[in-house]
């Protein structure tokens, strides 16, 4: 074993995008852990709630562990912080308001004790042979940082999620600098995020939504205007109240969520406006349409939000009408799109005038483009590169690009979820694979989905269920109880064909017990041949096939 | 009643998405049709297969219907014929490709004497006091046109799907001169398309695809190409087959759509190529990698398709290596983003080199973006506008883009699915709406689907069910069979945590049980209160609500 020689970078967590949600990095008899996201689920877990990362492998060193790094306070990074500290008692470091976001949470699931531990640009801390300095990077969450980390065998330099913004409004710009110095100093291996790698140039910056809703407020000055965008984008709400302020607008906030991270941002300094600008959602009423900024959640078209509710008139507070301005500040995350586009459908059709990011510059990624992701290749040099924050045609293109800069194959891996990476410093290598992935948060549940339960839950919506209820004498098999059949999700029983079709049915399972040998065979037996039976029947009649759950009494 | 002065335009089918599956305009006691397509299932109706127009004020009105006009050959336009042939006695307008198209929907259903009338650029067709003539456009399906009916009352001009090619390989250019001489007569009501009027400028020409498809076969000169594109575009299929005969490859076809659709396209003459190039799939073993192309159906990650079946190494006449060049030439359809891109990572993952939209210029769409749109806006001059095709976002937006033009807002209609639009010479507006909408299909069942079924689906989807069974005496309310607990879906059944959950919940149907009064209950009332009990104690102890049923026997 040349364990102590070599640094091993474990991808834990993660629902299709790999090195996002959890990271851990281990040399010798230490452990640090970067972020502690969850995932959300996809179509294919219908009723699940939200993924957090398989810890397998971290229970299973638990000793070695010495603290969880935040890189920043988005839900995919810090969401499942109270699962982690709930089992791990371990320091957590982030900046003042990523862990006011991670404390928050923490309150919310009443897990006390935590230590928290605030850094800032600049900052080092040592966690045991790992030396970590903080480097203050863009992205649509202010406090964001990449890490750097000084390990034994060299430095690794892990982005987070990062963008290069000029000119970010309410924030100090990304510390090229440092990145430069850290660079020429060397580094072994980078960790990149790749999500916009598929997208040519730069990301616009964040002021060209300043502009761009400046126009808006300034065109729309008659009206009312209603703003959702998202939460925790605390310098985008920074401007927004300015603009409101400019143009002698109240701002009234609905959402949870906005509330909360404002109280946040303001109580850690990232976010400034005087009181008396603010008012209550439900003093909204006497205030003219044009003195009135409305600023929500619901960018992604949540069923429960305000501002899906008030699309359809189910928000009483609000009610929409014409001389609403309505603009959405944000894009669909992939899979959203069908919830955000009804909602803006219905606005439409409420009369409301609707913006949003395909017919306005609303909206901006907080990701690095190509160009961007080219220059801190550039400025670090490293001597391995891990392509990480994307699905794997993303890694596999980040690795591409990372090539047309003239790094050898040889030096890059693209990981998976579970992998293991171990690097020396001559050599980058796959070293196996543990049990990572999701795990499934059910309302409280938390594992007790699995693999069965989804698979009868998929099968249960596609096709319902059919129980056939019937009283057996199985000495000689006389029926006790005429077979009642009882759908759901099947097809409905109330008229006349699927009343003939049940009739069909009863008659199937008299056949099938008619042909079953009762002396040997078991109840089991006797249930599989009615299922038999009846799905047989219905795949020929109308080409389903229902989940059949026959339920045998016995006399 | 001014119903002959009147022209109507009802908006039947469609599921989201306004005036595209099927539109029947009416004027006294004649009806026409255009189009009769499906739309696909959403993710609020699991199970479903497709939704066909509900056609129930076509069947109040049969007797007035003239003619089954069909502007092209995608599912959305001629998906439903069958479903309308089986029931209506109409004939069938449309070009030959068209036709040939549907004509093979009728014979997969056994639908035979229809009386299909194949038209072409020009031709006329009269159809009670309608008279339609054909314009041929641009679209992604060869042997698309447009419709101008002359009404009693002046001409009603129906783009169907288009697009402005100046260079579309493999067919002629839209007949843009024909279009300015209708414009010139004199247009009473135009129905344009409104799928890309969220995108500026112009729609890139197909000639784009031909020249990257041409580079991207140069450069993979050593390699396997497996291409996948729409079965539908037969000039893209053209195209393909020109190029891969330029590079000497044998061409192979996988797919059963693509294989029909093919030969449909040669048999009418919109396709032509020497037979020798064709090479049976299951023959391709002996064939080496740079003289052979697999064209392949599977651009939306269909879960049977080929190329799926590819991507998760299931399709036993391929197995994907490091030497296959894959080309995506399709972009996904909204909603099918995760599937496509699930089988471009696993491509990726089999270590091939995959070409897809994102990255290459290997698709264009077949929609009109604005500037298109304003060209036909001007060419025809309307005197009434109403928006079609697309969401009611996009709608409303073309409304907006003809307002700019000149157009006031009392001239256009915004319609929703089940719209009646009346039309005098003088005026336009919403004259009630007629039930409409779509019928779900479900295997063989059409309708037998409905919004019952679909809930409990829903339910059962997202939380599973629990059956419980119990056996009671009623007149004492003495339990005869132990309440026994099966779940589907819910929870898995076999671990520790959910064996004590089980055995509360038994106590929880005896508590439930208990608090009975037998003698004045009914055996619903006694089922009611243990879905009571069971719900309130789940809520309360892991925060869900699955479907509850119990079974009661009594002996």
């Amino acid at each position: 074993m040349k364990k102590t020689k070599s640094l091993k970078v474990v991808f834990l967590g993660g629902v299709g995008e790999i090195g996002k949600n959890m990271t851990a990095f281990e040399y010798g008899d230490d452990i640090i852990i970067v972020d502690a996201g969850l995932a959300f689920p996809t179509a294919d877990m219908p009723g699940v709630d939200l993924v957090i990362p398989d810890v397998t492998y971290l229970r299973q060193n638990k000793d070695k562990i010495k603290g969880l790094i935040l890189t920043h306070g988005h839900e995919d990074h810090i969401g499942a912080v109270p699962y982690i500290l709930s089992e791990f008692k371990i320091p957590v470091y982030g900046t003042r308001l990523t862990l006011g976001m991670a404390e928050h949470k923490l309150l919310e699931r009443k897990i006390d004790g935590a230590e928290l531990v605030a850094i800032s640009n600049k900052s080092v801390v040592k966690l045991g042979k790992f030396v970590c300095e903080f480097v203050h990077v863009s992205h649509s969450v202010a406090g964001s940082v990449a890490v750097s980390i000084t390990t034994p065998i060299g430095v690794v330099f892990v982005t987070g999620d990062f963008k290069v913004d000029f000119t970010p409004l309410g924030g100090e710009i990304m510390d090229l600098n440092r990145i430069a110095e850290i660079g020429k100093k060397g580094v072994l291996l980078l960790l990149s995020e790749s999500t916009n790698v598929e997208r040519e140039g730069y990301t616009m910056s964040e002021s060209v939504v300043a502009a761009s809703l400046d126009r808006i407020f300034m065109e729309a000055k008659d009206k009312r205007i209603i703003l959702a965008t998202f939460a925790s984008n605390v310098d985008r709400l920074q401007q927004i109240i300015d603009i409101a302020m400019r143009y002698k607008r109240k701002v009234a906030i609905s959402g949870r969520s906005m509330l909360n991270n404002i109280e946040i941002a303001k109580k850690v300094g990232v976010i400034n406006y005087n009181e008396k600008i603010m008012v209550d959602i439900d003093n909204i009423n006497g205030i003219p349409d044009k003195n009135l900024l409305i600023l929500s959640t619901g960018t992604q078209g949540e069923p429960m939000s305000a501002l899906t509710r008030m699309s359809t008139g189910g928000f009483n507070k609000v009610k929409i009408g014409k001389n609403d301005t309505i603009i959405i500040s944000g894009s669909p995350i992939p899979g959203n799109e069908k919830d955000v586009y009804s909602v803006i459908n219905n606005l439409y059709r409420l009369g409301a005038t609707v913006i949003y990011d395909k017919i306005a510059a609303i909206h901006v990624s907080g990701h690095a483009c190509r160009e961007e992701l080219k220059l801190i290749h550039t400025l670090l040099k490293p001597r391995f590169f891990i392509p990480v924050h994307g699905e794997y045609r993303h890694l596999k293109q980040h690795a591409d690009l990372a090539h047309t800069l003239g790094m050898h194959y040889d030096s890059i891996v693209i990981p998976d979820i579970g992998d293991v990476v171990a690097i020396t410093g001559k050599k980058i290598l796959k070293a196996g694979s543990v049990k990572s992935g999701g795990v499934l948060v059910d309302g409280l549940g938390v594992g007790d989905v699995g693999n069965v339960v989804l698979k009868d839950r998929i099968e249960l919506a596609e096709e319902g269920i059919l129980l056939i209820v019937i009283g057996l004498d199985r000495s000689d098999g006389t029926i006790s109880h005429e077979p009642e059949i009882i759908s759901r999700g099947f097809i409905y029983t109330g008229d006349k064909t699927s009343s003939e079709l049940m009739a069909e049915l009863r008659s199937v399972v008299h056949g099938a017990i008619k042909n079953v040998d009762f002396k040997n065979y078991s109840l089991n037996q006797i249930k599989v041949s009615i299922v038999k039976a009846v799905r047989g029947y219905l795949g020929h009649k109308i080409k389903r096939r229902p989940m059949v759950l026959p339920i045998i009494y016995e006399d």
